[in-house]
């Protein structure tokens, strides 16, 4: 038994510093790296996959739209095409300055609104990874477990990991409870180290009313943000290592969910 | 007896239209792709590089400073770590982008202000072509031929291939007669190739006043503004198939000038 | 009798050369000046004033997206209190840089996805024409007739002006013909003339099929854009000044439009 | 006897905060709000101008190049023309956006390398403060003193103020003393305060050696970077204070200094 931690990482930009990379890079095996549109620049990119080599952590591309002051968090209606083009240029980029730090990029992750949007609509999940895949046929994409995102890998074929998030509560749909509730979204690391464990453990999602549901869960989403967020991290890798779960970057999967070994 | 032609393309933004990249795409045989920063975008990156590969035209990634008001020509002052990674990022995005169109990139060009400090200092030219070289160990530099550029690759030890201008006068040490001073830059279609298939042949840049200056002459850079920027394309080439040397695109060569079979 | 005639300006940015500004500039009364987000440069935007100024041309600041490469057209969506800050920064640059050019902003006007957003959500309207009249109080809110804009602006009390489109076709509700649809884009000069001259005279919109709807015709938009675009524009300046309708710019109304003298 | 601290704000951008302006608002009689160029967007300048207000605090435009990566520290070399309008645009921005927080904008600082090189060019300085009176001619230029900004407003007769450094040591010839120089900067509170109480009181800069220099003492530049900043801003204005030094915001000087009362 084993899983992924990931974390978004390469957020600072310019003179401003954002996340606590280096810290948090003891403690994931995969960092969704910000390509510059929506976060990160050149300089701060070559960084970041410089350090995560430096300590074995996988690399991801995490592209999102090209919203610096939004920071990708505002939904943009784009044409197909102007979409596709977007995630290649990221993708790419990544790829390069990857090779640069003498590593190589394993993962895509779609960032912020752009990720929203595509768990809610298969056609905008499968543009961008379908365009992605065009740059890096091998790649594995990181898809929200469950959502729009998980259809359209298991129809294209390609490799992919499904994803959690260690700090927010599921209804009984494996949708995301609403932020604006009570219970949202968990504050504590105790609790919510335990709760990722019991769900590794089932191989399922456990929604806080109603009954499990069976989930790819290739990797937990960690948060680098804020006061809480480092602890919470340590606490969700020494409960995972403590229940004899091996902390491991994932290999990535084929086809659809409960038809291969995974 | 061969050589290359080559000008600057993709330099549309959004709604914005710059060049007649169609038209020039059937005159050269390599096409400079502008990277995103001082002019394209993804998307007309994308375009540029499909209709590129349709025609066989060798592509090249035109990095340049981000500075999209300026078009890159306007001089920035960075320091080497930012630089490395601004010229890395721009030719990963655009390998990843070729490889996408189903091609790939052959050359490196820097484009404007960068490429103009970079042929005065060498320092600046090797930290751009060092970086670059960790990105694409096999690409091939394209230089300013007699310029430092040259020098930093002939020392790198990279393939490169040298550029001459189909429409500029030389001065006696093989620098560009200052474009304020008449007769500077050529406007008429039949001198100008005339003038270029006369340095092919004798494998030297012809200074209005001088002797001749034994040169890489690999590339002849065309532009594709302006009125008369089409016609002299196309006298360009017309010129030089006439007098019996091949427009192909270049293979690089290696090492110092002259002693090589280049 | 009389009427104002309006267009986008200053669309340039920093190489890239958009429109037909300086004849168009012959045939307007009221420019509408793209503020540096969606369109123009700060160079632009001065120079599109000074030109405005010295044929006595109306000027108008003309806000939008921050999105150079969607060019305004693309939908986002953005908090409230970021999308009055977007609207003031740019009202407030116009204002200044029209004092340097020796004139002054006389009304506002929204573009593209950001106007067509305003046009449909009256909170919209409302937190972009609120945000503006706390800069410059005394501003005319340029509206498209009959839609939220113009509905906010009767409530906010302030200076307006309606705004109807020489080469659009219009539904029996006063909304606009699907662009989709055959018809409804009008690209011939003299039939488009004619119907203007005929609304102006009606004071209404004249709708394809159903009744004439009373509208606050203040002023008619035109383009600048592709070969029709400058032919029509004079054709309708001739049509109504040959029906003894004055051309000038517009004073504003105020309040509910049918209750005052307008 | 009286005298104005001054402070960099307004910095932040999108979701990355920089600075502790909320803080230094309780020690500064003026800010200097970065106008989106190299810092801040419209939203944090709007939530800057209104906490300084709140607070009584003079607001200044403080304009930098277009340069957000850098963060206006980079040289760019613009045309007069085009550096011209950059000032006038953020300057009308700045205007316009403390209209809507109910204040208005006292004085113009220029930002960074714009800073810079302007206090080494006359040329420069004239461009962008002679552009900056056409949008604001009641405007008071904050200059560094004894450079070429200081020349430059005597010369144009426009209000001014000269400002020196509280945490760095001067040459005789009125310079700073080069970073890189032990002692250069001054990062003990108590030294810093007490320096800065003997210059207000002699209206002189005192050099690291040799005699005072008589100089246009109207503010002292603080900073809200790192953690030595807040308490030696803090100390600077105590000890001020305990000297009997009014400190209040500048009201501006016209002329040649010496040659007023100032």
């Amino acid at each position: 038994m084993q899983v992924d931690l990931n974390a978004d990482m390469g957020e600072s930009f310019g003179p401003w510093v954002m996340g606590q990379d280096e810290a948090l890079l003891d403690v994931v095996t995969s960092a969704n790296v910000a390509c510059g549109f929506h976060a990160g620049d050149p300089e701060v990119m070559a960084a970041t996959m410089r350090a995560a080599t430096a300590r074995g952590v996988g690399i991801g591309a995490h592209p999102g739209f090209a919203d610096l002051q939004g920071f990708g968090r505002r939904r943009m209606h784009l044409p197909e095409k102007t979409l596709r083009a977007m995630v290649q240029y990221q993708l790419a980029a990544a790829l390069g300055m990857a090779r640069a730090a003498g590593s190589e990029v394993r993962h895509l992750k779609l960032h912020g609104a752009l990720s929203n949007m595509a768990s809610e609509d298969e056609g905008m999940a499968e543009a961008c990874y379908g365009a992605a895949l065009e740059v890096a046929p091998e790649i594995i994409v990181m898809v929200l477990a469950g959502t729009a995102q998980q259809r359209v890998v298991e129809k294209l074929g390609c490799l992919w990991a499904g994803e959690i998030f260690a700090d927010r509560a599921y209804n009984a749909d494996a949708t995301l409870v609403d932020r604006r509730l009570p219970g949202a979204v968990l504050h504590e690391a105790g609790p919510a180290a335990e709760r990722i464990v019991k769900m590794v453990q089932a191989g399922a999602i456990l929604p806080e009313t109603g009954d499990p549901i069976p989930a790819a869960i290739d990797t937990i989403c960690l948060h680098g943000d804020g006061p809480t967020a480092l602890p919470m991290a340590r606490a969700v890798r020494v409960a995972l290592e403590g229940a004899g779960i091996a902390v491991r970057t994932f290999e990535g999967r084929r086809g659809a969910f409960g038809s291969q070994a995974g």
